[in-house]
């Protein structure tokens, strides 16, 4: 018998507090917790495979739901799979393709057998399933699959949120039928609102019934405040097993994550990173700030003196700033590049202080200097996300 | 005394006819015939430094007009210089800006002094002059100036042609002698419209009036028909030394490269590989083609099989095809790469056949294959080059 597609090793932490771990899978290892870059339509907007993997990246993320309308799976089996096709040579993770069809709202149905939606593209109407999206993810050929989920929205009440998790509990087993998985891992996604029982209630459910080798927690990080966020994902994670990885989706500010790490999280992705960047914004150990401000007018030393990546090695902040005010498209990928291993080096950190037993310390002297975007900022600006989740730009 | 910061060997052909040779500047040798690609504002578009050299270039331009405007030449010399501050680390020619101000059209007035315009970004009124022209490009510290001149429309008449002439001549000298060139050579503009008898003495005169390092012929390219471009370009060199490097300016097509070649003109610059990339249009062997037409969806090979560019090794043409279809940013990057690559292979294979004095059976073998863009393909491109020359897309 050949190895599991993935495997997790648990080197420090156990079942709820900060965890340090490695994930292999056939490219090699991937130290854990790691940060998964978005590349929607199989690109990581504005980065070629080669920089996504200096900014120390090890495993993606590939939309499902964009990928199925163009070019269609066929298409992309037929080009050898992902990885090939767009010269990915380490792990990639695809989501199911659920997220994006409930974030089409009126454009959608939801039956017991799957979902029927509009494309965003030509309306055309398509049914996805546990079955198709399991097919969809294997004609792709990605590492990680995840199981077809139902999301509520974040104030959805408690019956609301149980039949969206009995669904998807059903819907995981359908997954896990129809999954093949000799070169693939599939991970279900435990749901439950903002309930702290209904959360607790769906991981442990989803652990019983199968073995599987990782779990997402879906249906965070979707509006609702930090608080909220954190709570979640203690009640989601006291009924997973430790040893195995927790992707905890969408999931991408630096504050956050390290509130992720602190909750036992290990896995995580978002498209803030290169979004951000592309509008001027970039993370730095002060906090947020806007490239485009005077301020970096004349800043002819780097953006942020204490980074490694080719942005701050090669560029001076005046020189960014200048692209930026030109709508220079050198100034989207600078500004990813950043931010990419800005979060990347974030992770690298809290697992050297995960090992080190300091994680507590770490994340205090962190935050301590790191200004995150206020409450409301945060809100609204995952509103704007999400109703822009969905075209071309996602 | 030191070394002029430009020196040109001619190793084969003489003045009228298919030349190589090598153009010395403190960066190194640059083998000629060399096509410059364009950095406009100070980055070659989507680019990073490292690609553009790796697309085998040694020579870009950069655009006086734009850097004056936008962040003004103090700026770029406080960050230490164009090269410094763009990451460059070859040579750079600067135009005068004259070219742009010219295609502002009513926006400007020509006196005797200098040209009065309206920026197009925000309407202040600037006067560029022949030594704030000289002084704005020694402040960005490009290797190569060029002087400022009076370019007319293709059709002008001949008194109109001798009227720009006359004044860019006199425009040339007050260059030179406001010119400190201690690290910059400077290259007066040969004009003349589309009268050969205008064009011989634009080039004999201003080679008579100094020991010019090299010399630009302007005012072609600017949508007359390509027999006369040819035609103008002969008269034009048949009054310069054959000593000297003549840089063509505003040529990129690879039919017009193999004719001003042919020609005996050394070096070239034009928008068109990068700006015909970010459309989707690619140089191949057999001719322009589109990226987003249908036959490439399924070419899981590369898009050009005798290139050897980044993108060509290491994507498949249907992947490219993908990313223009969906706009993603890497399209533009990876299309504008290819046609670099392409034109600077091409005036690598047109130098060795000069060398091996096969310069005419190369060029007609590469034009029965390729089909280049028809005439008013050709003139209407051109001038919509033209009309949208100023603007932040430029």
């Amino acid at each position: 018998m050949s190895d599991p597609p993935v495997r997790f090793t648990l080197e420090a932490g156990g079942g709820d507090g900060p965890r340090a771990g490695m994930l292999h899978t056939r490219w090699g290892p991937c130290p854990t917790p790691a940060f998964m870059p978005v590349g929607t339509q199989a690109t990581v907007k504005a980065l070629t495979p080669d920089e996504v993997a200096a900014t120390g990246a090890r495993v993606i993320l590939c939309n499902a739901y964009h990928l199925l309308l163009r070019p269609g799976p066929e298409r992309v089996a037929a080009a050898g799979g992902l990885h090939r096709w767009m010269g990915w040579r380490d792990a990639i993770l695809t989501d199911s393709g659920g997220f994006q069809v409930f974030s089409l709202g009126h454009l959608r149905r939801l039956e017991e057998d799957g979902v029927v939606f509009r494309s965003h593209l030509d309306g055309a109407e398509i049914r996805l399933t546990p079955e198709s999206a399991v097919a969809v993810q294997e004609s792709l050929g990605s590492d990680i699959a995840m199981a077809l989920d139902v999301c509520t929205p974040h104030d959805a009440d408690e019956p609301a949120a149980r039949e969206a998790l009995e669904i998807t509990h059903r819907w995981a087993l359908r997954c896990r039928d129809a999954h093949r998985g000799e070169s693939q891992a599939l991970f279900p996604v435990c749901q439950g609102g903002t309930h702290a029982t209904l959360r607790h209630e769906s991981a442990r459910r989803l652990a019983e019934t199968a073995d599987w080798p990782g779990f997402g927690v879906g249906g965070l990080s979707v509006g609702e405040p930090r608080e909220q966020t954190r709570a979640m994902l203690a009640a989601s994670v006291s009924g997973l097993p430790p040893g195995r990885p927790r992707y905890l989706m969408g999931v991408g500010a630096p504050e956050d994550l390290l509130d992720a790490v602190a909750g036992g999280a290990d896995l995580f992705d978002c498209v803030l990173p290169t979004r951000l960047g592309r509008n001027g914004g970039c993370f730095t150990p002060n906090g947020r700030i806007s490239i485009r401000a005077a301020r970096f007018r004349e800043l002819d030393g780097p953006l942020d003196p204490d980074c490694d990546c080719l942005t701050c090695r090669g560029y001076a902040a005046s020189y960014l700033h200048h692209l930026f005010r030109c709508e220079e498209l050198l100034a989207y990928r600078l500004a990813s590049i950043h931010n990419l291993r800005f979060l990347a080096r974030l992770m690298e950190a809290a697992r050297a202080a995960v090992l080190a037993g300091t994680f507590a310390r770490f994340r205090t002297s962190f935050m301590e200097r790191y200004r995150p975007a206020d409450g409301e900022a945060r809100a609204e600006q995952r509103r704007r996300f999400l109703a822009r989740k969905i075209g071309p730009t996602s």
